[in-house]
């Protein structure tokens, strides 16, 4: 199946969600598309395309309630849905997941992690209990799981990833760097790439500077003319 | 400025990297812009677009070396101008990144990482120093830096980032959850969003799920119609 809403207006749902909050928090009852724009760096006839891909929010003339479109776009994020997930591989990356990113903000409970090293098996984090690799295809045929964190090395992020999907997870949020899955099946996979990231800032950065010297290049033959 | 080139495109580069490296990998010479096209999950024509948009590249009816077209894209995404780069947080995440993310693999140099935690300070993680943060001004002063990757806690986010852009510091690599620069000033800000790529495959499992369920319900019509 392909999705009917351009992915790029539900990358940017949440973005909204994040503005929407803040405005909760300062005590904002309702905001127009031209404010919600302004805090997101949109155009309002961009904000007012974006949302109708989802349904019908706002009035005209009145805008958007903040706390009602909030809670609307957590509904279309699926954060009600009660999505259960495990992580595995526990080693830095893995542990500072679990530690300091809090699932249960974004609607999804981590039931449990999973390493391959001795010292880490049977202890919890932040209240998430660790068990053996060895124990997932026992654990994910006795739990519903709908999704799985890959923290693990990415020397192993395919294998394991395959592994995985025989028992049964559909669903991926892949921090291993690696591409674990072929773009053609049917499986989900959310990548976090951190070096794709870092590659977009580099070249925003080389593109700066090349204008800024074409600029001051510029500006020196005009000081030389006049 | 404004970005002459389509954000999606230069978001797809690294992408196309990534193929081509493995592509190289495995003893590639050369690559037409379907195979290309089918490793990524893009159409050829998608993939001839982006790539017109940075110059041009390939040859009819030979399709692309990989190895230059490879050595092409990294320079177009700065990675040959040397980037320093210094981290600003050396709890859970920002640990992780320095002994796990390989800089250097994306033409960054690491020099220094700053904490407040004098347990840290005077300590080298992966080889890189860790300095006191309150020598930040001082340590900005004497190096040039041109980014830095922000992994301190969501609550100071903001002013921390203030006060190197104080310093000078006019590109981040963010990760604290927090959107630190508002999208008008002319600091580049990269933002890792954790949270909003798990709400996106929050909403792709959700969407799917509904997608399954109209298709059982019609199945099951079908069924008792027949």
């Amino acid at each position: 199946m392909r999705s009917l809403v351009s992915e790029n207006a539900v990358r940017r749902l949440p973005k909204y969600l994040r503005a929407l909050k803040h405005l909760e928090e300062s005590g904002a009852v309702r905001v127009s598309s031209a404010e919600l724009g302004k805090l997101v760096g949109m155009t309002p006839s961009q904000i007012r395309q974006d949302l109708s891909s989802f349904g019908e929010f706002g009035i005209q003339g009145y805008g958007y309630n903040v706390t009602d479109l909030s809670q609307q776009i957590e509904i279309i994020m699926g954060t009600d849905r009660g999505h259960r997930a495990i992580l595995v591989g526990c080693g830095g990356l893995g542990r500072s997941l679990i530690q300091n990113f809090s699932f249960e903000e974004q609607g999804v409970q981590l039931v449990a992690a999973f390493d391959m090293c001795e010292d880490l098996i049977g202890t919890k984090m932040n209240g998430v209990p660790v068990y053996s690799a060895k124990t997932l295809p026992e654990f994910l045929s006795c739990h519903e799981i709908d999704m799985a964190v890959l923290a693990v090395p990415k020397r192993s992020a395919k294998s394991v990833a395959n592994q995985l999907i025989e028992y049964g997870i559909r669903a991926f949020w892949n921090f291993t760097n690696e591409d674990v899955i072929s773009p053609y099946s049917d499986i989900l996979v959310e990548n976090v790439h951190f070096s794709d990231s870092l590659l977009s800032l580099s070249y925003y950065m080389a593109e700066k500077t090349d204008y800024e010297t074409r600029m001051l290049h510029r500006m020196n033959k005009i000081a030389v003319v006049s």
